[in-house]
């Protein structure tokens, strides 16, 4: 048994943060062996508690069989040569300020295996900035989780210029193996492809709303009983595919001009006006007082619970 | 119970394609007694076959106690006067020709009772082009339902100059009764806001793989597996307001600049180009023949349905 788990690939999850915490259970309910490092053996021990009880909530939803076996296949470790010699993937997950990325990621180079793959969990600092010049660059990337990573699968892995190919190819297996849902975004580009994507709608969303034509609520009901809801098992390239009879090219025949006219009305970039983000706010706070943010965050994690265990129920879905 | 009838509130469907035979599901399925004209007796009877069909369907995902009861409450009729006269509200599905509209809503004015609402179904004309000289031009107003409405309960109600707020408000109770989701669409605006959403995500998604960012199947894969999960059950103004510890206010302050410089590089309207458009559709037919999109539309529907249910079963669902 112990020889075994010797054999078994081994990942290190650097940060015991919220992500980093996140990132643990996602490896580690796939059946990886993980050692979570933080410098902060108050952090780790907080990570652990949390680490079960979430494991157990997941379990309730059937999203995981058996919630001991994912807690003891976490082991924590507060020393980052240990954490990380014997990785062969290591998942960074520390604040996004570039000076800490850049050294810690010196360390992680002369530390982990030189055949390990380094990730940075990044969401707005492009790889290249902070491996482009370490002796390794060659199997840095990032691997841009959303949170939480073990409700939500999609991972955008996005390499620096200096990132060897094949080390895109063995991070999309791996975070395939472990039940996520990569993604390759080719060259650098800020925001990547989710935020970039997120960013149309809230700019198009604001400019909605600060205009008049419709409240704040109208807007989200407008996805989350529209548009949202094809977007939840196709993307939009899919669901245009299959909105017209001929496939997507008649529906670029049919409608494209319609979308290039809004595309030239939507060219109106505006800045977050602090009238405008005051008023969202005050509606917002109609619906949901402030003191009640923290047991709605706690509800949209049940809903995204459930509605994993309803997408893994659909067995007919053929959509990948 | 004849007595009974003539009592409840009837609701007029005029034109019996597609859009039309789902109308008469959705206010049927509601209890409402409904009229589906068309003046092809063979699209009436084609109509019928297909809402005994898909009904049936319907009750298999639970989504329908009694579909022999929802049928039996849609009566046929080819013609129009007989079909409106007795209306309170009356859904317009003809083709989307502005004289076809423009011709229909002349009719409907003179044969449909002096206070029932006159709603058309147009995703694309705004009302004030076919209803603004009519002497009824008061109660008329777009219900701009999403394809297909019994499994997408969002309805865009756009008023044009000289509707009456009245009619707005009881076509958003009416729908509310028949189990829709509407949202008022306070000035006549292209694309209402579905469309303006859409167009924002179909624009971005096109830059970013026309420019070589990714394929198109990994920009479907980040909404299906990424940012179109929360959206499916909150729209974007939520999602964010629970994306940051002090709700959207915090978010704006934490993110606002970076959407900002997003939507300044945004500001690049294109055409959808004949070249990008067919190696979008290369690709979509790799993964999907063009004979198997018809098997395509239908596992959709299934998934639709699926979702509705599912929806449905949230019962400490509170967002409304």
């Amino acid at each position: 048994m112990a020889g075994e788990t010797e054999a078994e690939p081994r990942i290190a999850v650097v940060g015991a943060g919220l992500i980093g915490r996140s990132w643990a259970i996602v490896f580690a309910r796939a059946g990886f062996k993980v050692t979570l490092f933080d410098a902060d053996a108050q952090a780790l021990k907080a990570a652990k508690d949390w680490i079960a009880e979430t494991t157990r909530a997941l379990a309730r939803y059937t999203l995981i069989p058996d919630p001991d076996a994912v807690c003891e296949r976490v082991t924590l470790q507060d020393d980052l040569a240990a954490a990380v010699g014997d990785a062969v993937y290591v998942q960074e997950c520390v604040p996004e300020e570039l000076s800490i990325k850049r050294t810690l990621f010196a360390a992680l180079d002369r530390l982990a295996p030189a055949d390990a793959i380094l990730a940075s969990s990044t969401s707005g600092i492009v790889a290249s900035t902070f491996t482009g010049d370490l002796a390794g660059a060659a199997r840095c990337l990032v691997a841009h989780p959303v949170n939480p990573p073990y409700l939500v699968p999609l991972v955008e892995i996005c390499p620096a210029p200096t990132t060897d190919p094949e080390a895109v190819a063995r991070t999309r297996t791996l975070l395939e193996q472990a039940g996520q849902a990569p993604v390759v975004v080719r060259r650098e580009v800020r925001g990547f492809l989710l935020n970039r994507l997120q960013g149309a709608v809230l700019n198009e969303a604001l400019r909605l709303f600060e205009d008049g034509y419709a409240s704040a609520e109208d807007i989200d009901r407008t996805m989350k009983y529209g548009l949202g809801l094809r977007w939840s098992f196709m993307g939009p390239f899919e669901t245009i595919d299959l909105n017209a009879p001929g496939g997507l090219a008649d529906y670029a025949a049919r409608y494209g001009p319609l979308y290039e006219t809004l595309g030239q009305e939507q060219a109106d970039p505006r800045p977050w006006q602090h009238s405008t983000v005051q008023q969202l706010e005050a509606e917002r706070r109609q619906h949901l007082a402030g003191d009640a943010l923290t047991a709605r965050q706690a509800w949209r994690d049940r809903r995204l619970m459930a509605l994993a265990a309803h997408k893994q129920a659909q067995s007919d879905d053929s959509s990948n």
